[in-house]
Formats: structure tokens, sequence, C-alpha cells
């Protein structure tokens, strides 16, 4: 049986645990103090060409959501995302567990539009009654989004301008982000994330790691007590040691990159492959998550062989579904998936 | 330089290292349904003598309390626990965070009396004010408790007693779980903790693991769509394996109250030299966190020396410290230890 | 200068004064237990024509919207409301202050569908992914909505069968219940309301209380401990007789419904002369918003001499604003208003 | 059946239901902005001596607890309370509810201690535990205290210059202020709590309202957006104009202080004869709340003509009640009682 269900479904890269095994009995202090996370810190920074940039390590995805956002917003403010953003849709309510909203804009193919945005917060202030609602108090986006795409560097920098402009910081969720750097045609680099957010995290858990988000307030951006919040939320492990190790692998001679490629490489070859037999993408991007739309009877047949995750319903006869490569695909399972479309 | 500062300060127990890396590349479905968390959840059952009990796999200490009180309790209703639990102190809020109080009882050498737990619950009913007042809904022990002591057989059933009988859930705190089992005297087994409570947790970070606890609910007693409430909290790993792998491990052919007794046996050798010496105890105890009563001189030496935590300030020219050993714990290292004492 | 701005610019109907002031020095037991709240739960319940229903007293809108909404849901459970509803759009997110998602559907002249309704959690539970997803967990609707526009007894019976099969409690906000309840062809009765839903509050502050809105749950519905969760949300008021003697007033002779015709009296007036002019509205109805499109420069022109609300934008050069009617407003300002028009 | 269960159990003075219904239709802006707030703004702030004073108004004690105690914290910290504290023991955990911890400090008759402060807050920072427990953020006092005992201008002071120097707000629960400022003996002003505290509340359901709380922020310290935090909260009342015509009348030719004598009066005389027949106080104090320590035989005797509150249990033969005086208390009541006694 294929697999082709998400890109975690394998442990770490074996360098991670080599690392891990090879520094197991060295006793560190706890809750990041370690020598590992110290310098996994310092080479993100360098990565993000950011040398003041403040890094903590977390455990995953929807808990870095929830700490960073909660932890940057007021009281009486919001979170202004994507209608189909993970924050707004895939977390369980985990940022109305904190007691803030998520205040949704359109999507387009993923992405927030910064003139809506803008429109959206200047509305909001034009209105008499803006007293009695919720604040627009930062602004969330996904690079790569929930639907694989990517902004360009011209988007970004529009959000960042309106952003700055209505004093929002600007938080970008990269629990993917790895596969969107290494992207064919994006023209976004890790210095240019670190330059126009205010809060960003790099994903591991999908990106080669066993467990693991690095979240980056750029200059020195980090809320004051950021730690004791992070330990209020459940989020502090006694054992930083094992974050710390994971990041300071994946940023040793650009490891985190080097294995993005694999993943991005093998979508490749089946997207071509797909294109080559005339199937339709329920939104066209270039990252790890090929979204392709099937007829109901052909995805029936497909699922004897491989694992694929449901999507959306398209129409009476039609699904769309995920195929996601990973760091840890093997090329010879993409041919052989090609082989059975 | 010698370390005794707590027992998070290693990696995993070898054994869990070279089971994460056997089965690094297996590809497994996420959130705990792998195959590594179903054996293990059958493991503890079988530890439990409970083959109903619910099982589920967390990351950290502060988070599993938070989680399962949060789950546990009614909006309206608070947390009993004693004046010095971990919850009412050492978690930065995380389950007033929840919107739940803490309410105390007082510590007897760190734990609560079955009696006067009768009598605070009888008394808040028969308040007539008590309508205005925070419910007591469940009752929280830790075991160890955080002066290392333990509470008997007779102890814990006063308390399921009690506990039974105004129908609050009872839930144990066992962050170090396996060296309260394995401690020389102890009348209380796992499958006891399974019997007289309703929610319990077996502690990996600090024996032995390199993250992850493990709830137990006996007797089918998760509360429903707990998975969800775990996501909500931003609780749930995606990589459910990294838990599944490392208690399946640990509780493999005994491994996790084997490593224990090692700590056990360590403190049991530093206490004879204590005794010897003529060391007062902040509290007796005979689990793995010995807690000594130095003078400040002697300690501003040690210090030179031995790693070891402050636990509090007993008078004008004495201080408490903790030396805590664990599963990776090196007699040798006790036994310079001593030659420093 | 004449207003129409909103419904809550005077006092309380004076026979509310001449009681509260006539019982101003009888003695009573506070929180809700003066003779004066039991008989106005009394009252109600008859006019319900439910001799079960339980009846609570609170101050204000949005904090029982609050309390009812977090009191009805379990944690990790969201309440579905209109994209329009007022728990979506202007209670500056109180509800996500108590932890709960809003759940939107879209709307129709400010109501939900139940076909829609039906659709949305059918399809939530069809998702396999839905456990990490907010859970929809009661269903709130507005009667009159915020367009003032009122359901009829197909669709609130239509909407009761749905969330009666998928157990979800169904809420009815009824700030402007009384005007609802005497709008020219409306088929909707209280008892209706009390048939069909499982919790709703008439509201008082809008239709001629000082304060207060008396929430009720049909067939014994209040939840368990209802009183001290009032009172960790801080709406508890000390001297609950200030409630109970408003409601008490209200549910004599009819004064509640017979007040709220003088509304819709002098609403139907203006539109009359409305129409006859040829005016055009934002979403017709026929109770005691009338919101009106205008063209720029004839609004502030008629700002000059009525004081209105801002509605919303609707072209380059139109604005819909409200002419809100109340039990207060006078004929011969309606008069006044129309010689303006 | 004579009454001294409480100060709340008449309605208001009745100057104030003659404003009411004087003004009853004239027609004002909602939520605060009506010329009956910004009056009683003013007089406020003459009375308090602070122009530069911040006031809002709300609708009851634990209410504005929790929204000043919320707004002023950030979410990582905690208030500072006497164990007795209302806060701590009575509001159902409102504070909690909205994620804070209540942190307490042991009560001298209700009171807490500068020193006993100082020696807590520089124990925290001492603690190199500290950022993973919950920090002080800001101090709660009430006076009268929940004991109805006073703090001297020393005490007042002393606390002002630890908070100072700790950079935590001062906030003083004032439900009963104005019985306080009358007391014989206090050397404590409206000034002086303007002067050395952060943000306080003047009392009037308690003192001559029939609902309402007037919330001071001194020297323009209201946090940014407390009325969109209050509506968050729930506590924002459309018809703001009725708690702004009350404490427009309560600070009009010092009716505030001038019916909180006639409380303080009645108090007197009771305990005179309570001195002289020899009985025994809970805790001496000289406002409106008179704690006696009665035995079981007499008080049940007593109630069967008077109504008081059960205070606390004393031993077991005798129980301490409290007999409470008001603005509204009829000296011949008094003497009746003291016939009784």
């Amino acid at each position: 049986m294929l697999s082709f269900v998400n890109d975690y479904s394998e442990g770490a890269h074996p360098a991670i645990l080599e690392v891990l095994t090879r520094t197991n009995l060295q006793q560190e202090p706890g809750y990041g103090d370690d020598v590992f996370c110290a310098s996994a810190r310092d080479k993100i920074r360098t990565a993000c060409a950011d040398p003041e940039a403040d890094v903590f390590f977390l455990a995953g995805g929807t808990q870095t959501n929830q700490v960073v956002i909660d932890s940057l917003l007021r009281s009486y403010e919001g979170v202004v995302a994507c209608v189909t953003g993970h924050v707004a849709q895939h977390e369980a309510g985990a940022i109305e567990f904190t007691g803030h909203k998520v205040l949704t804009l359109p999507q387009h193919d993923g992405k927030i539009d910064a003139g809506e945005l803008d429109a959206y917060v200047s509305g909001f202030y034009g209105d008499d009654n803006h007293d009695h609602m919720v604040f627009p108090g930062m602004v969330y986006v996904s690079h790569p989004t929930e639907y694989g795409t990517l902004y360009s560097l011209a988007e970004l920098e529009a959000l960042h301008e309106v952003c700055s402009r209505w004093h929002l910081p600007l938080y970008l969720d990269g629990a993917r982000l790895g596969y969107g750097l290494v992207t064919p045609g994006t023209d976004v680099t890790l210095p240019d994330v670190a330059r126009l957010t205010d809060a960003f995290y790099i994903g591991g858990t999908k990106v080669g790691a066993l467990i693991g988000e690095a979240v980056v307030f750029p200059r020195e951006g980090m809320p004051e007590h950021f730690l004791t919040m992070v330990k209020q939320h459940g989020a502090l492990l006694a054992k930083g040691r094992v974050l710390g190790i994971q990041f300071d692998a994946l940023f040793t001679d650009d490891l985190y990159t080097r294995i993005a490629c694999n993943a991005i490489e093998c979508a490749e070859v089946l997207r071509a492959a797909l294109d080559e037999r005339g199937y339709r993408y329920l939104v066209p991007n270039r990252t790890n998550q090929v979204l392709v739309v099937l007829e109901d009877e052909r995805l029936a047949e497909l699922k004897r062989s491989v694992a694929v995750s449901f999507w959306e319903r398209v129409d009476e006869t039609h699904t769309a579904v995920r195929f996601a490569t990973s760091w840890a695909t093997r090329m010879e399972d993409v041919e052989a998936l090609i082989q059975l479309l």
C-alpha cells in the first residue's frame, strides 16, 4: 500500500536521530536553557539574517499558533485570517479557547489580499459602532497556505505595508515553510519572511523533525515573559533539548532546505504525470501538497492501492484529494503512484 | 561538575532511542492512531490490571494537568489540591488559564488528608452562601508529592472513599509515578492507583522518556471528545507515534519500573551517607528527591562542585536543597557526591 | 431635534417606575429570591403557556447571550449563528471571551435557513477531520433579527426540527421580542417560541424596562447551578428585585405587548409615508426598525433635524440608516419626521 | 419580623427614584454618553479632588471586580488579595473565569499587611523558579473589608508605597465605601483613596442606589478601550443613564455620605447595647456590619424574630452572625432589636 496521506507519516530525518542518540546522556539544563537550543537559535538567526531575532521552540503547530497569537493580542482584539486559514477551521477552536475571535477575510487560492485587508481595517475604524466589535489586533497568514499556494514577495510586501500602517503585527504560520522556500518560482526567502513579519514559525514537524516548531520574533520582538505564557498554556517542555537538538541539526549545513527539496522534486514529477494525463487541480500550486480533482469511481479504485487525504467534495461526482509528498517520500513510490494514475 | 539538579537532565533511555531509530521510516497515521500507540495502550492496560482503561498520550506534565482537569470539571467547579501541589504553585496559572480555581487544603508532608477533605466539602455544602462560591469539582493529588512523599494504600483508599461519597473524581499526578512505585516500603501498586482514582498519569518525561505522559482513565472513564479538547488546548501532537513508541518501550519487559529502581537505589545510598553524617531533611522520604537542609556556607562551598536545586529558605542561616536522582544517575556520581558531603 | 436613533433612548414605562417607587422600602431577599421575581416568573410561565418553564432575570442582552450560550455549550462546542447575528458581530467578542467559537451560516434577510443548517451539521459530521474542528453545540437565532425581520412559524418549526434531530439546543435572542410578537402578519406567538426553543429571552431593555432581560428555559430546562454560573460571569445582581419588579409590571395586564404595539403603529405610519414617497428599504420588514436607503445628500440634510442610526454603506452615493420606533415613540414625532421626508 | 440580614434589602434612596421619574422620557444616547453620566462623572471627580480621574459606571460589585482586574492585568499575572477577600472567596471564581489566579496573603482582621506584601513580592522575584509561577500583577484590597474593618491612612499609604515600588496597581473594592468614609475614627477620605490607589469603586448597590458601582481610575488611568472590554465581559448597559442618574443624585449635596451616616448611627447604637450586655464580637469594627458571636441556643431564639446573616461557626456551641445596617435602616428597628437582645 502506497501512502501520500500527509507529510508527517514518518519519524525524523536520520541525522536528527543520530544527534539525539549521540548526545543522549549529556546533562543539560531544562526549559530551553541547554546548549543545543542556544546553538539552534544562533543558526536560525543567521539563516534569517537577523542577528537580533528572538527564537523559542515549541512542540506543535496549533500550539504555536495559540501561544503566539494569544501573546501578541490584547484581550479585546482578534486575529485577522483567511476564511480557509488553519486557525479559522482546523484547530478545534484553540484561538477562541484563549478568548480571541478569528476575524475572517475572503480567500483567493488560500491567500488574503492586502487591499481587502486594508479595506476591512479601514471599514472597521470607519464604523461608528466599532467600540462594540472585536478590534483587529494582528494578521495571520500561512505560507504555504492550506491550499499549498505561496505568497509572492510583492504580496508579502503589500501585506507588510498595510499591517505596518495600521500597527498590526503580521504573523506567518510556516508549518510547511521549508517546502515553500524551495518551491520553483518563489521569490520569497527566509530573510524576507523575517524582514516582513513580526512573528513566524519554521515548521519542524512536517519538515524532518520528530516534533517541534521554531518560533521567530524578528528584531527582538518576543513579548515580555513569553516563557511564562508558554508555561501557562501548558506548552513548555521540561526537556527543551529535544527541540533544540532537532533544530540545531536541521539548521546545520542547510539540512532543512536540502531535505525540503526532496518533497518538491517528488511533487514536480507527480504533477508532470498528472498534467500529461489531463488531471485537473482543485487549486494549482508547486509545493508539496498536490490537490487533485478525481471522479468518485476513479478515487474508489485508487484507494485500494494508495492512501490519500480527502480534501473536499467538488460536485456530485467529483472529489478533491491531496497527495502530500515530504522530506521522506521515495521517488520509487511516486513512480508507483504514477503507474496507477 | 556533578549534577543532581533534577530528573530530566538527560535524554531518554537508550532502548527508546533504539526503537525510535529502528521504526523511523515506517509510515503511520497521525494523532495517536498508529500501531505504537495501540500497543502501548494495551500494555498499560495490562500493567494497570484494567482492561477497560482509556489511555491517551500527552507531551508534558503541566499540559496534562491542564487538559485533564479542564476536561473533568464543569465550568463552575474548581479542583481541590494541596497548598503545595504543583497545580497550585508551579504551573504559571495553567489551571486558572482554563477558567478554574485551585481550591487549596493544608499540606502534611506534601499530602492532603482525607478527613480534612471531607470536612472541607461538607463545610462547603453546609454554607448557606455556597452558590456564590466555587464548587469543589474534583480532587488532585500527586504521588510522589512535591516533597517526594508517598500516600500509603490506606491513605489513598480513604481519599477514594471521600471522593466517591461526594462524587468527586480523584486525579493523581504521576509525574514521578515510576519512582513512587518502586520505593522501599510503599504498599501502593499501579493496579491500586487505577482502582482508586478516576484519572492519573504515568510520567514519562522524568522516568526515562524524551517527552511524554500517559494519561489513564480507568474503567472507560475518558471524557467524551477528549481528543478534540486536547486539540483545543494546543496539546495534540501530529506525530503521536513519538509518544506511543516511548511508552511501548517503557512498558515492555517492565522497563519503566526497572529503570526507576536505579534512581531509588542511588537515593538510598545517598541517604545512608547523609544519615551517617547527621544531615537533616526538610521532609524525610525514600523516593528520588532528597531534600536536605544545609548551612548556607556549606551550600556555597558544595555548589562549586555540584549542581542542586534550591528548594526553600529554612531560616536565616539554612537553606533546603534538592538532590534528585533518576533512571540515568550513575552510582559513581553518587559516590563522588558523598565524598564531598 | 427629533430622534429615531434607537429603542433605548428613554427610561422605563411609567407603570414600572410607579411600582418601583411604591414598593421601594419593602425589605426583600437578594439575588432573585424576592416576591417580585417570584410573581414575575409565574406570570411569564403563564404567558408562555409553559407551567414548567424556568425563568431567570439578567441585566442586558449581550450579557444574557454570553451567559446562556456559555452555560449550554460544552467546552469543545461552538454556537451556530447567522453571519449577521448580534453574537457574531456586535458583542465585542463576548462569546469568544468564554472560549467558544461563533460558527456562521449565510444570512437571508438576517435569518438562517433550516435546510442550510441541516446541510452544515451533516457536512460537519461527514468530514473525516471533524474531531479537529469546533463542534456545533447549539443554534442561535434572533427574532426580530438584526434586520428587523421575523421568522415565520413554519421557519421556526423547521429550525426546531433540524435542531431536535441533531440534539442541538435552539436559543432565541428576543431583545426585541415584544415588537416581533405584535407585528402585523406574524404567526409566531410567545407559546410558540417556548414550545419550539430550548432557551430564549424576553427583552426588557428595549421594550419598556429600565434594564433587564427575562431568560426562559422551557420545560424545566435551566442548566444545573445556573445561578452560580451567572455569578461567575459577574452577571448576578444583588438587588434582583429591580429586575423582578419590572417584569412583574410588564407581564401584568399584557403591558408588555400593549406597549410594543405603539412602536409598531408608529413604524407602520412611517412606512406608509415612505412607500408613498418611493423610498427604498435595505431589507423590508414590519417591525420597529425601519431600514431605509437614502442618497447621501438627502441624509446629510435630514441629519440636521433628525437623529438616526448609520446602518451600512450601500454604494458610492447611498447609505442605509435605521429609524427605530419604540414603546415611547410619540406619534407626533413620527408625523414631524414624515414632514421632513 | 425585623431584618438586619444585609444592606441591600430595600430599593433606592427616594431622591434617586424622584430623578429617575422626573427625567424618564428625556431622550439620551446609550452606553454612558448621556448627560447624567457626564454630570455624575464631574461630581465624582470633584469629590475625589482629582479633576483628571476617569470614571465608568458598572452594575454590580463582582462584575466590577472582574472587569477592572482583568483589564489591569497582563495575561500571565494574578491579583494579590487577602485570603478572606471577596474576590478570593465569594465571587464564584469570577476572577479565575477570566484566566487570572487570586494570589492570597494572610488576613489581619480582614486586612493585608504592607510588610507581608513586600516580603511576598520580594520572595517571588527572589525565587529562581518564578518564571514558572503566576506573577503578582496588582493588589486588591477592600475598604471596609469583609469583616467590616478599615485601613488607617498610614496602612493605606504603606500599601501604596509598596505597590509603587513594585509597579503594582493598587485597586480598592469600595462596595461599602460610603459607610467606611463616615465611620467614627477613620482618617481616610475619598481624596485619600483617589490619591493612594490606581483604581477603586464607589459602591452604589449597598449605599443607596438600585444598582450600580462607580469605577474611578485616578489620574486618567483608565485602560485603553475599557468600554470595549466592558462590552466583551457582557457588562455594558445600553441605558447607561440608569447608572448616571443614580450617581448624579448620590453626589449632589453629599447625599452619598449623608445617607451612609444613618447606617453608622444605627450600628453605633446597636453596638452600645451589645457592649452593655457583654456580647462578644467576631471582629470588632465600627462600620455598618456588626459581627457578633452568639450561643447557638440564643441565636435560634433570636431568629424567630430577626433575620440575620450566618457568618461562620466559632466553636461547638457558638456561631458568628452579622447584623447589617444601611442607609435605609430605621432607628426604631434597631431599638426593637435591642429589646430582643
